[in-house]
């Protein structure tokens, strides 16, 4: 019996996160933030896409390829949603510490969209870090998938959202974001991106998060999040 | 950039599926069918597990490996939702034939068993023919997985079911198994497992399909499914 498996990267992401840090810790929280799938060779052939406009969303099956491939077995992770100090199975968790490394997100997809005979996807919704290979997509069948009824362990409910404000230089420095862009960055920030074991502090530090292009600058206090200044970051 | 990622096999599954033949074509379509997921180590340590047992649902990530690995490309398929004569794009698929041949499904998790220090899960709904390599598990977390109003494409709808009749004959040869296999073979049959070309049609050949450890022997006429015959098979 084999025991292991090669699967071939079919696309890489491009998408507002360009760090580890801050990436919303499910799909789907930040529903205005949207990212461009690349297929490459021969995998872009517009011809493999027949049919997909059909479907409103769909499943992203990807690599996190920024976590080091495992050289033993962990079996348990500190997920964020517990505060980051208390262990769980690895398999009760989503954790990118797994042993395929392979993540799985729903998405909305927006459009499809078709350049110089390649096809590329923008989708909305994703938690992907820039650059994350992409080792299938597959049409979201609600009838199958969809099981509003689950019980969702320690995890029941999406997480509790901050007040997003901005200084007046911030705004001047993020003043060629557009409005959709806006809105994403407000959802980003609003789920607090620090630590979880600090999620329930105020703070003084300034905290920098690469998203959207800008390098973000943000405060964070107990029920609100301040953003500061913000200067352009290539990707 | 890596062109391709290597997958370790963490499990495989015990299914009343003995060949691809009858196979449910989504999870959750034969509820009461049940399969064994048995872990190989290390992934069977309990303490992976952790936190299990909050969830009602998972996701399992498979490899179709009764499918040969592509030697190239094929950028479409025709799925059987559409009568299996048009042609759809892989990526607006399901089907088995594609780049990663990797799998998706959702489950119920009835019960989680520990031997000798080895953890399986029990769950119900699954749909990978017996012995299929796992490759992942996820907690399925309704309010990022679970997506009601999604737009379903050419599959909106379960695909529709046929009336299950048993001759007396195959009653007697059937009269081991528990009320739950009964149940969960209606299932499986009357989804009219015959290619799909087939489906509109009444024929009078014997259909044979390996469910739940018997060789089951089948007629199909437009509304109707009859058991004729079974046999004992071992897997």
């Amino acid at each position: 019996m084999e025991q292991s498996f090669t699967l071939p990267v079919i696309a890489h992401i491009k998408s507002p996160y360009g760090q580890k840090f801050a990436v919303p810790r499910q799909s789907g929280l930040a529903p205005d933030a949207l990212s461009v799938i690349r297929f490459v060779p021969p995998y872009s052939d517009p011809r493999a896409f027949w049919g997909l406009e059909g479907f409103s969303h769909l499943y992203l099956l990807f690599i996190f390829d920024k976590v080091p491939a495992e050289s033993s077995f962990r079996p348990q992770v500190r997920p964020p949603r517990l505060g980051g100090n208390q262990y769980v199975g690895v398999f009760a968790s989503r954790s990118p510490f797994r042993p395929a490394r392979l993540g799985l997100s729903v998405v909305r997809l927006e459009r499809i969209e078709q350049q110089a005979g390649e096809v590329s996807l923008v989708v909305a919704g994703a938690d992907l870090v820039d650059g994350t290979p992409i080792v299938d997509i597959k049409p979201y069948i609600p009838f199958t998938d969809s099981v509003p009824e689950a019980k969702g362990g320690f995890a029941t409910q999406p997480p509790a959202l901050k007040q997003v404000e901005f200084t007046q230089q911030a705004l001047l420095d993020l003043k060629d974001l557009t409005e959709r862009e806006q809105r994403a960055l407000v959802q980003i920030l609003a789920q607090d991106p620090r630590p979880a074991y600090k999620t329930q502090e105020r703070d003084d530090k300034v905290y920098f998060a690469l998203l959207l292009g800008y390098n973000i600058g943000f405060k964070a206090e107990n029920q609100r999040i301040v953003v500061v200044e913000a200067h352009k970051h290539a990707l």
